[in-house]
């Protein structure tokens, strides 16, 4: 074992349900792997089916589906080893690696922590599995781990490095929210000093519904040195070179983890040793010879606005793309949320499948009116014109007998948003338009929007964006553009909703920065009243936005889905119940 | 141990957050029991908190407050036991069940199978419980469990029972689906029979967003026999006389279950002994004197038909005085579906708060509109009437020069339901009315509705209804009316949206009955194409009617919530990805 193992981590970008097109990417990886002389191949979790299947899972027939697609794949395992992430039907399910060499599935690790809680759910469909797992290429021992088993420190990751191996492949699919590349990296660091062991991390990449995952596929050393970073956000094949040399002298020098290996090693299973290149036959030399040293990539991490700001790309395009969607439709309000989501848009599709439409009502201002005009022209998009007036008056009338006596309220503000959105999706209608809504957390959070109206869509792009982060993801992209990109104004004016005349969002909620900070506190962190006042927060404002946050659910509850960037997305991530009289 | 033991179950409609509520309702309950003459007094699980609370759960100030309430009930615990359900926080979060008495919390026993599937989600928030528990009364031994504990069969069930318990109390929240009470009952009688011991279940009644809770306590002796049985869909205090020799007899003529008590005894423990009406100290004459014996009630358990409908009922009456909304308003388009749910929404809350309105188009038919009339009449409710004409008309003027050169389609069809979601949604906005959406599940499932036009409301009444079930329970109410609630045509009509000239439903679906047929397959059981066909239904319409249903997906992630009625219900129950390309 004294040549370096040729490792390839296949970040690919699996559809969910897709097994022929996943099988189709995961093949043509190992081809690839195999072409640039790499003996291990490693695709992430679940890549086979895309994650997270869901309820796709209490198929049988689609268990099957992809137990059929996993041995086509073993037939193409001819001078290498792949490990590919599937869901295993057994006498139950398994989240599972499967071992495939010399054209047959060796043998299946099966993930141990099942992770359930914030967006995660695998309790619902998988039973963990009770044993570590190694296997041996070309005699370098390699322990085997799926996601959420290395975020737990200890087992397996420790009983496999105690039982030999020198490195630790995982299969992941990481859901993306703001900074998780960074944590993710600093853990695998670290998990990799613990326990003396070299880490190579394959993320799954693409959007999935709410969820984007991020790539950055990463190998670090046993002294947690990272050797080879894919990039975030895009498709990459990783080829690295590990030296099992140097680990091994490291576990000589350092006796602490070395005592307890014997129970260590009856908790792992060695599934396996497969020759590859013949280095198990002392030919190290003549080995190396075959494949000249690769230098891997070390991609760049983003900056935090950027990476989000790229989430957001990615999550767009594939939300499209993945639902078959060539062209996007948008309300251009000349506000910064429709300005932000107009940007990721043509960053996302192109400008020539964007079509943004300004809806102006006697409300909106000339200004608006003309930041949208120039938005649109500096974006090289379509922007369509339709005035809402003739609609309004139709409405009224049609109500003014029922209405008599009362005065206009927020009925007649909801009758403006809905008729916009009934404009849009009867675009959407008839060209087979994806409309993207553009209302932001802060606004979801406290039911700041109009159901079926501004809300109205198929996609939220910035449905997890506060506020103030959406002022700063648009002048981060403006400024990537040398600036001109977006009208200066629309950083400046005073966020409004122009549904009445001089409207302004603060006259309705606490200005933006104190609504960030007690959302934060009681989405995010689930404070309560005391504790958010506690932390300085105006004790009125923090009442009244918690009202606010409480009574909204119900709208939330029909929105579309959207990206999730922070801890805690509405959806699928915070669970709380429309009927709940608890309040706070 | 000679006399009987009188155990009250209080079938309480608890609400979700509401925690001073709630502790209102089982003080009044602990205070009728001890008026009745009960030693035990039981309320469901989670009792305190409502259930399911989801997400709150993950609020330490939440589980304080209830800690707190269930101190204060403990205090109102003179000469009785209270058995309270609620969620624990200890080291970890548990799904337990407080013994109160003697003014103080005594023990704590806590669920061990928590389930994790179909609509419930309790490995997110809780840990199991590791032990059995039993506590004596007076004497008398019973053993506690919680909902899932008994629907397993074996431990803690057999465990307690093994371990002397004459009596299982079972603290529950079940949610309905047609049938369950049934199920439930038989499954109950089975536990009863294999273990020699009787079960008392105390089971939640009321809705809660998607859920109802069926109630329908009940007493069953060591023999299967029913000898107490609360009504469904109400609140009750069952009282009923627990006899604990003849439990006694049957174990000492039954060797079967006894060889093995030791090493049960040892996975159970005793949480006390307590003494209420002091039958310990040997004067069971006495004690039976001052408690003269009940003849508990044997409610009838309704008719499938009646029990599903009677769930429709109460779980809007639910939805919409918990949420804070007296009177409700929908769309009547003479159609069966709007019709049944203006049924259910007069006897869920009075012709007086309930407003229907006709929105005739120019292709509404004389016939569904002379219907809908009649049908208001009949039920006493306001009927108001907008034509949406001029509406029409305006939004096609608005859209003349994007669309032209296009022909008509779907698109001008949606506009006039949407536009009829507007009006309803702006009478909602104007006077406070919650908005009764009209689908059925047939619909639903295939997507055959209009997002944010006849799907925008707040309660979608009859989304988990398959279309023939519609006809089934209609009739029903009507023929329950005498006949003549319901005009006939109704029934006799074939469906149609009327959104243009001549449509019916089966110009674009299935009959009916093929149709729910394939759906009850598909969605419910989860089978594929081929078990479909292979079933005798028509490969052709198995075919398109999977692929409107995988499509339908988006929409359906955007419906108000509805009440579940079918073993697979859209929404917490069937958890499929929109980004899905298995398609099957």
């Amino acid at each position: 074992m004294s040549t370096p193992l040729r490792v390839a981590l296949a970040q690919v970008n699996a559809v969910v349900g897709d097994i022929a097109g996943n099988e189709r990417a995961i093949a043509s990886a190992i081809s690839r792997a195999r072409d640039a002389g790499a003996q291990l191949v490693c695709v992430p979790e679940l890549a086979l089916t895309g994650y997270p299947p869901e309820d796709l899972l209490l198929k049988e027939h689609f268990l099957a589906d992809a137990r059929a697609a996993l041995e086509r794949l073993a037939a193409e395992t001819a001078a290498i080893v792949a490990v590919v992430g599937y869901p295993e039907r057994a006498e139950d399910v398994h989240n599972s690696a499967a071992v495939l060499a010399d054209g047959a599935i060796r043998a299946v690790y099966r993930k141990q922590h099942l992770p359930n809680y914030g967006v995660f759910d695998e309790l619902r469909y998988f039973q963990p599995g009770q044993r570590g797992a190694t296997i041996a290429i070309d005699d370098v021992t390699v322990g085997l781990t799926i996601c959420e088993d290395i975020w737990q420190p200890g087992a397996p990751l420790s009983d496999e490095a105690l039982s030999g191996a020198r490195l630790i492949v995982n299969l992941s699919a990481s859901p993306y929210v703001a900074g998780k590349g960074a944590r993710r990296e600093q853990m695998i660091q670290q998990r990799a000093r613990d326990e003396l062991v070299g880490v190579a991390f394959c993320g799954l990449v693409g959007g999935q519904d709410e969820l984007v995952f991020d790539g950055q596929s990463l190998v670090v050393d046993h002294d947690g040195t990272v050797i080879a970073r894919a990039p975030q956000f895009e498709e990459a094949l990783l080829i690295v070179d590990v030296d099992p040399v140097t680990v091994g002298s490291a576990r000589l020098r350092d006796t602490r983890r070395r005592a307890p290996a014997a129970e260590a090693r009856d908790r792992v299973d060695h599934l396996g040793s497969f020759t590859v290149h013949g280095e198990a036959e002392g030919e190290g030399d003549a080995g190396a010879a075959r494949k000249p040293p690769v230098s891997p990539p070390i991609a760049p991490r983003l900056e935090l606005v950027e990476e989000v700001y790229s989430a957001l790309v990615l999550g767009t395009r594939d939300y499209a793309r993945k639902n078959g969607f060539e062209h996007v439709v948008l309300g251009l309000s000349g506000g910064i949320d429709s300005t932000l989501v107009a940007l990721i848009a043509v960053d996302a599709l192109g400008p020539g499948c964007v079509t943004c439409v300004t809806m102006p009502s006697p409300y909106s201002s000339t200004g608006t009116r003309s930041d949208a005009e120039r938005l649109a022209e500096n974006l090289g998009v379509e922007l369509l014109t339709l005035p809402i007036a003739p609609m309004m008056e139709s409405f009224d009338a049609a109500l003014a007998e029922v209405f008599a006596g009362r005065e206009p309220d927020l009925t007649e503000e909801n009758l403006q948003a809905r008729i916009r959105g009934n404009l849009l999706m009867a675009l959407s209608n008839k060209f087979g338009w994806l409309v993207l809504t553009t209302g932001n957390k802060s606004e979801m959070s406290v039911g700041y929007s109009t159901l079926y109206g501004d809300s109205a869509g198929g996609f939220a792009v910035i449905k997890d964006v506060p506020k103030l982060l959406v002022y700063n993801l648009a002048r981060h992209r403006d400024e990537r553009a040398g600036g001109g990109l977006v009208p200066s104004e629309l950083f400046t004016r005073p966020p409004s909703a122009e549904l009445r005349p001089d409207q302004r969002d603060d006259d309705s909620l606490p200005p933006y920065d104190v609504l960030d900070a007690i959302l934060e506190g009681y989405v995010e962190h689930d404070l309560g009243r005391e504790q958010l006042v506690a932390r300085g927060l105006p004790s009125a404002d923090v009442e009244r936005v918690i009202a606010l946050v409480d009574v909204a659910e119900y709208k939330r509850r029909q929105q579309p889905p959207g990206i999730k960037v922070t801890t805690r997305a509405f959806g699928r991530d915070r669970r709380v119940p429309i009927t709940n009289r608890y309040g706070g």
